[in-house]
């Protein structure tokens, strides 16, 4: 274990990849892994990528990879997908894109599934950015899967959100009343050489302009990218360190980091306390519970409050 | 209340969807609304719809209403969106599909949101079901969008699942590998006049027919429908029938309630347990122990380790 760690923190990719592993597999090890790489993370910058299918996402992070590295820095990328036994082989697919960095030593590309995670994402992805955080990576990209969850999520895990659009996917005011325009901290319009893309980028300025802000809010900007030409990128790395800048000088940075740790340590509790609910011996009642419920004769409410103060009271 | 609960439950339309609307607030009155449905609940069966985008989810869920109502059954139908912000103009766009049965007073068509909620879907969908259930819908089918953890979520929601998949959308193959035989408790495979479909059929029953099974275990049968035209639902209805009643001879519906209340107890509980976590005055001390996790003194872990053992002795 020492030695994995040891490993690991030096950038051995075999040792990362196999503590992304145990993330991936919730190993009983984590623990001791997560306490022996604790002095090590906090440094890694975790950029979060996400858009609606066909937007480009895999293209543009790949793109994106591509100019980090000619800045030489050490990248890391985490490509989230929540669990869809359906969405498989398209993924794969996607993540073929990617390999043109393969053999580049000081990138790290994993693609994480949740699959059987009590709790899902919310707790091992935060835990596999600390693992690519303490190999030294400078800049980790997350990207999501943009239907779902995901991006909510991602908005609480990232410390700069990138929020990708295309042209011919559904208007941007539609897109503003969804709720992008509040997780987004970067916008990209992606595929920019086609049709509409201009407009999508003009609806987007003004619909940020019209956002209400309070004094000293940082402005999102709204960038254009051709991701498979890789042109706009160097604007889009450009615009990420403007915003950790401004992060750091407006205090925001350790309190989107408080915000993503206190995500972290909710989940972790939350899956201690249903690992307990559902020990052997029925520890607070729960399966007595959820049979009366099932049967009618109890609500569900009563039955939940009957499990949280059997969980208040049970003996050290 | 009582007025309104005694509206629902003779189905009164509006009573129904102002009770759902509760639910997607996550209104404080729904401790008593639950409770005064509960005596009223467990007669409807729950069928579970799900698939990738672009199989025809909507199509076969409205061609399976008509189906029910030719039969004389009154319908529930939750459509349910996993809270994107931007899958909105496309789900719309679907669900105009389903207007054909709008003006149909036995028919309760209901999209769900969830976003903000603690938990997601976990416990919002299930108490939309007791408020369909006791307004007296004897089917009430559960659209999951095909992306993310709601397949998995549905498997546990549904006492039937039904896997829609499509010619063209990846090899059958494929999709086995991805996880869907488990959950699947009748597979129909859709667009079934189009170039590719008979193989789809043909692969799936073969990939059922290998997959090992206990004694007694039902085997999902595989059927196909043209969702357009209405073709093949008499046979799916025919298996939701079957089905149900495999599964009251053989105990399995008692078995898959009593886990779908423990899931909904369990999230309730969990959601009642975050919000005193995160009450003014810090009371388990979550502010500050995140607050030593984000700066790298104190690993997760033993943080999570910290909210669950205070949560533990918090007095009455």
């Amino acid at each position: 274990m020492d030695n994995l760690v040891a490993r690991a923190r030096v950038g051995d990719a075999r040792a990362v990849a196999r503590l992304i592993s145990l993330v991936e597999d919730a190993s009983p090890l984590l623990r001791e892994v997560m306490a022996r790489l604790t002095p090590y993370v906090g440094r890694a910058r975790v950029v979060g990528i996400t858009g609606a299918p066909g937007v480009g996402k895999s293209t543009v992070t790949s793109a994106l990879v591509g100019e980090l590295r000619r800045e030489g820095r050490r990248v890391g990328v985490l490509a989230v997908d929540p669990s869809s036994p359906f969405s498989g082989g398209a993924l794969l697919g996607d993540r073929i894109r990617m390999q043109e960095h393969a053999l580049d030593p000081e990138v790290y590309i994993r693609s994480m599934a949740s699959r059987g995670h009590l709790g899902g994402l919310s707790w091992a992805t935060p835990q596999a950015i600390r693992v690519l955080d303490a190999a030294g990576c400078e800049v980790i990209l997350v990207e999501t899967v943009g239907v779902g969850q995901s991006e909510v999520e991602i908005a609480g895990l990232a410390d700069t959100t990138v929020v990708l659009l295309a042209p011919g996917m559904g208007d941007g005011i539609q897109a503003a009343k969804a709720g992008i325009l509040e997780i987004g901290d970067v916008f990209v319009v992606n595929k920019a050489d086609r049709e509409g893309a201009r407009k999508v980028v003009r609806d987007l300025r003004s619909m940020v302009r019209l956002a209400p802000r309070e004094e000293n809010r940082w402005v999102p900007p709204v960038l254009s990218t051709v991701g498979l030409r890789g042109e706009g990128l160097a604007e889009v790395v450009a615009e990420l360190d403007a915003h950790h800048a401004w992060q750091v000088a407006h205090g925001e940075l350790d309190r989107r980091r408080a915000r993503r740790a206190r995500e972290e340590v909710t989940a972790l509790a939350v899956a201690t306390l249903r690992e307990r609910w559902s020990a052997p011996g029925d520890p607070v009642g729960l399966e007595k519970l959820a049979a009366e419920v099932a049967s009618g004769v109890l609500d569900p409410y009563s039955a939940a409050d009957s499990v949280v103060q059997e969980t208040l009271h049970t003996p050290r």
